[in-house]
């Protein structure tokens, strides 16, 4: 057995406090601790290195008192917080690029660590939509699989319902002490028993528009497959759809009737080769000889403090920054271009990164942001 | 220009008879035309032949007198035979390998000869079925295609309804003087104005259940591809979209609810591969680079006289017979265990038919009739 993976708190409460620091997501963060050797380190270094990234002001790093705050309230809300690279946390979820150094757990995590399967789709469900869904999550309940959804109204609801007493993960948009749609609280309650609702976001956080398409990746990072039971075209169900082709993820649509515009995006999907679902077995075949495969390794942080890596010279990060402009470029172009190294193109990104003026976009291409 | 290929008027009488005596399908009447070298030699050889494969009674063969009032009803009735190998008779239908040696036609002959699609589905159709199926009819119908169905009540009505305009065919699996169901003889007067009814039966005849399965085969035949509107588990509109793939057609069916079921039928032709369509042009897409295509040489008889092979040898023809029983098998196996040639095997094969005591199945595999 290998040793069990652990923070210590004084490295957790660094975690926290670093990915609640302005201009860092969970790729950033991930960088960070490369190249500054541990999230204290990283901390410190901040200031300094958004400053040669050009930010016009100093970055906000989040205060050791509101983080140590957010660990007493969440300790008092059974929330708890998992670190990628510990053994607790989701091991499909660690795969993913993306993943959230730190799940703010509530509820059963044990449900974490069974296959899990997605079931999504329109807030605006027809009665039909609804029943199917219901039907479905309590057939792969039965099967053994953990139902991942995101808590919202119509089809999400109808799985987390159906799936209550087989396990079932409610992963949030907001903070666990702000759940939307409120009307859904008593539900969440009756899904921690056996399940667990996770999140991202601060405790208190209430989820704006484009939260959600980010939480999206969480399910179906979670989900060895993503069910999309009702979707109009260009609806967040899709996006969900995408995220998981994205991440390897199997994706699965019920068909519907082409003069249903809740069937127009399912339909879509369908046609660009999503495996069709008329009942949990379709689901299943695909799945059961997936459960037993062997994880790839995730893509954990260190946790073991390291060495911090050299710093880019002037020279290099002008001629970085002098290549880069809005047209999304890849770095692998910039390594070739600016004739520097990988270390310090990546090193360079980052500062531009913290200082708030690059965007990064899909398939890893870098841009100025104007 | 290739010489018109035209039967003499004995000739078309000749084949008439021949086709509309007893033990004859298509089948049998293409292996009596290579054996005997004529239709006209065919009738004369019958009793003979049917008396070798052990008939217990005299063949019926079609008295002239009848043959002719046929074609003289027919005459009457507007309604016209096209001959396999004719220039009229449809070329894709004549790739098949069992296509009606006369076709029966009625209407404005012509359409015959465009682009064709098969629009299919329940006779217990929706309301959304319904509607659906005439918008794909006149989509597809304004795009230069003419509609071929089966004029059952429900989609195949709502398809030729919503193609009378632009030309659709109507297979019959009755006779023209015996429509079926009686309800839709004012569409087939309507139909016929810019398009045809066509039949391979009797004109008077009555169509029985096991004649549609039969006639199924005719409205793929004529087409480029079939789309299956509605359709429920095992029903009719299925076994047109399995005789379509046999006959290398493109299979296209419209998707619908999991909890509708008549949508079961083409949710699992979809599951099977069939192209998904939600609009006219999924198919339109599909159909296009085909039409240009050339059609593969058809399947034509020999419209000159020919001379009769040579007749099985009682030898061969008793160790041909002994080696069949109730289970089907090959006709390359029973070349190979009887060591006869192909000729005789196949000569052999047409007397036992002709005898009412042979079973062609599927792949050409035949068995004895108990």
């Amino acid at each position: 057995m290998r040793p069990r993976v652990r923070l210590t708190d004084a490295q957790r409460l660094d975690w926290l406090r670093l990915i609640r620091s302005e201009n860092i997501g969970p790729r950033t963060f991930h960088a960070l601790l490369n190249h500054c050797g541990s999230a204290g380190a990283a901390l410190k270094a901040l200031p300094e290195l958004a400053r040669r990234g050009g930010a016009g002001r100093p970055v906000r790093i989040c205060p050791r008192a509101d983080a140590e705050q957010e660990l007493t309230a969440a300790a008092r809300s059974g929330v708890a917080f998992l670190a990628v690279g510990e053994d607790e946390y989701p091991a499909r979820l660690a795969t993913i690029d993306d993943a959230p150094p730190l799940l703010a757990v509530r509820g059963h995590a044990a449900v974490l660590s069974q296959p899990m399967i997605a079931i999504v789709g329109s807030r605006n469900a027809s009665a039909a939509g609804v029943k199917f869904a219901e039907q479905l999550a309590r057939d792969l309940g039965a099967a053994g699989f953990v139902v991942v959804s995101g808590l919202a109204r119509g089809i999400d609801a109808a799985a987390h319902r159906a799936s209550v007493a087989t396990g079932t993960v409610a992963v949030l948009a907001g903070g666990h002490d702000n759940i939307y749609p409120p009307e859904h609280v008593p539900l969440v309650e009756a899904l921690v028993e056996n399940g667990a609702a996770v999140s991202e976001m601060p405790l208190g956080y209430g989820p704006r528009g484009r939260d959600f398409p980010r939480r999206n990746r969480l399910i179906s990072g979670l989900a060895l497959g993503v069910i999309v039971v009702e979707a109009a075209q260009k609806s967040g169900s899709l996006i969900t759809g995408r995220r998981a082709l994205e991440q390897n993820r199997e994706v699965f649509a019920v068909p519907g009737s082409p003069l249903d515009p809740r069937a127009a995006g399912t339909n879509a999907l369908l046609k660009q080769g999503a495996i069709m679902v008329t009942e949990a077995e379709d689901v299943l075949a695909v799945l059961r000889p997936i459960i037993g495969r062997c994880i790839e390794p995730p893509n954990t942080l260190q946790i073991e403090d390291g060495v911090p890596l050299a710093e880019p010279s002037t020279d290099s990060r002008a001629r970085i920054v002098a290549l880069l402009g809005p047209t999304p470029i890849s770095a692998d172009d910039l390594i070739r271009l600016s004739g520097a190294s990988a270390t310090v193109v990546q090193a360079t990104l980052l500062e531009l990164e913290l200082a708030g003026r690059l965007k990064r976009q899909q398939g890893g291409r870098v841009a100025l942001i104007d």
